[in-house]
């Protein structure tokens, strides 16, 4: 069993470090969200160096894309089959997708990692692509409407091959991780999960997703009640009441995705890194929740990029007492709203790093 | 008197800008508000072509940051004395303020304009610096709460000043025109003129700016509520009831500032040559506001950046019924909004311009 040692960040450098932006030639406190995220970078940077950074860097920020397939999806939970999981790889793979796009305009290292879709891809269609990884699980979950989505074995492979990537990245100098997802009907897994970990009803955390109709929406509900129903009475039958005392990963292996997995190893390596990781959509987030309640201080280390326009990430938003920094109702996934959002972190650094003091630019507020 | 055309833009080309965005290889509308924004963006682009544009481009977006000075900050309505005004161009020029950062690390070309601070700059202080321009108008506005803030002639001076900025940037190959300001006690005037516009009592209208004390707020209040009685009195004496008939300039003279004047000239200019403007915080609305109220087509040219901490904006953002792209809450000024949405505007012509079709692809949703 993989496991993970996070250090609490040591919150002495906070004081020199808010000198530093209330001295910045502003109104105090008039940069707002970017004040706040720029301490917790310093704060972040500060923590192996055991004093305050005189200058934040960020060096080769990644996106790490998680690919998975789901074996609910045969019920048509979401807009597409599961063969477009693989199309949309492929899709990343020519530089044609959103991800892509954005990552060009931001300079942001992009990585396609297949964590478990359902079928390979040939190596002709990975050719001599260097950003590909295969680090398949199996080819996609099982049902878990009906069984455990994967073994609790397979869990654990996934934590470590999530955890494997993120700190080879980390190793070759990327200071700042960003993950996405792709995985037809990883928002049902993500519902269950968030249903399990937060004992909420299942109909408050089942949301349209890239956007179902009605009916599909109240076939995926029926569907994610009926895996907690099978969750509930098996972990009843064997003495373990609530439901909320089941672990993390016994959670993932009732109803989780292998993206989803890998997802919480790379949040748990880069936090035992001390390397902050920007938090994506609804699924990513469900994924930064997992890792939470396995080490509470991981979440020192996650900034969260957006609010997405499925309904319940507002509550893991809430839950994680996160303030995202953009709210434009996305719902795409793919890591594009933590591409969209890295401007913000690029403008948090240049503000500390390279603004005029009062006292060097001579105003006398 | 200077006189402005504004068309109203032809939405013939909707249909097809709307099936290109429908046809990326994403699920229908999941990228949120940057789909509307390629939309707009598309659609002025579109106009001078009389087809619908292929790609999109954003060309050498410039934010012109205007300076004035208040007659009211006398009173003590700011957290910092007019000689800031000063200072702070000061370190604008020698690129020490937020808003040269943030315009370093996103490719915007910054120039600002004196537009009527109370001391003009030396010529040693200038010295060979070509992104500064004298266009002043006075040396600070008249104190409004006690007559009239400026000349209706002051008034056209200044959207021709502003006017002609803009427009020289657009003719040098500018596509995309930001606006910012830096003015002590310009949320004052702004309140005022908004109180004015919209008929809403100053107690609404009047914030805490970039962050003064409750005492100040009720001596902002008072100040600014004692304008807008001395301004009703007389044009009640004049016969020109209710107070909304008052015309946008005359608002301007009564209570306007010579930095929010010219706004609204590069702003009406700017939408008259068919450029898109990217609207800042607070102030750069209520210029945006008056430039609608003198010409309704203005707002189809209109982006609007950020929602700030300033409580009156958001009654400013829903006269307009504009969804601005960021809430951070800022409260700086200096176009510091507009400069930090820059990159979602290049995002959302990057997934127009770059992004694979569902065919293009060989994705089968």
């Amino acid at each position: 069993m993989i496991n993970f040692t996070i250090s609490p960040l040591d919150l002495s450098y906070l004081p020199e470090l808010k000198n530093t932006v209330d001295n910045k030639t502003k109104p105090l406190g008039s940069l707002g969200q970017l004040e706040s995220l720029a301490i917790q970078l310093g704060l972040i940077q500060s923590q192996p160096l055991q004093r305050v950074v005189d200058k934040i860097s960020l060096h080769q920020p990644t996106i790490l894309v998680f690919a998975g397939d789901h074996g609910i999806a045969k019920h048509g939970v979401s807009i597409a089959p599961s063969s477009v999981t693989r199309q949309m790889v492929l899709n990343f793979l020519a530089g044609g997708a959103a991800i892509n796009c954005f990552c060009r305009i931001n300079n942001i290292t992009l990585k396609i990692i297949d964590a478990g879709i359902i079928e390979a891809l040939t190596t002709d269609e990975i050719g001599a692509c260097k950003t590909f990884f295969s680090q398949r699980i199996a080819a996609g979950t099982n049902d878990f409407t009906k069984e455990p989505a994967m073994t609790l074995t397979q869990v654990n492979q996934g934590l470590a091959y999530g955890a494997s990537i993120a700190l080879q990245e980390i190793l070759q100098g990327c200071n700042l991780l960003m993950l996405g997802e792709m995985g037809i009907a990883n928002t049902s897994s993500a519902s269950a999960i968030m249903a399990l970990l937060l004992d909420t009803p299942s109909e408050i955390c089942v949301g349209q997703g890239t956007g179902i109709t009605s009916d599909q929406l109240l076939l995926k509900q029926q569907l994610v009640k009926q895996a907690i129903t099978r969750v509930t009475n098996k972990h009843a039958k064997e003495h373990v009441l609530p439901i909320t005392k089941l672990s993390p990963q016994q959670v993932m292996a009732e109803v989780g995705g292998f993206e989803i997995v890998q997802m919480v190893g790379a949040i748990l390596a880069s936090a035992q890194a001390q390397t902050p990781v920007l938090i994506d959509g609804f699924i990513v987030s469900v994924a930064a929740l997992i890792a939470v309640s396995m080490h509470t201080h991981t979440k020192d280390y996650l900034i969260f990029s957006h609010q997405s326009d499925e309904q319940a990430h507002q509550l893991i938003l809430a839950q994680l007492d996160a303030k995202p920094l953009l709210n434009l109702a996305l719902r795409l996934g793919e890591g594009t709203g933590a591409a969209l959002a890295l401007p913000l972190l690029t403008a948090a650094v240049s503000f500390y790093n390279d603004m005029a003091s009062f006292e060097s630019a001579g105003v006398t507020v």
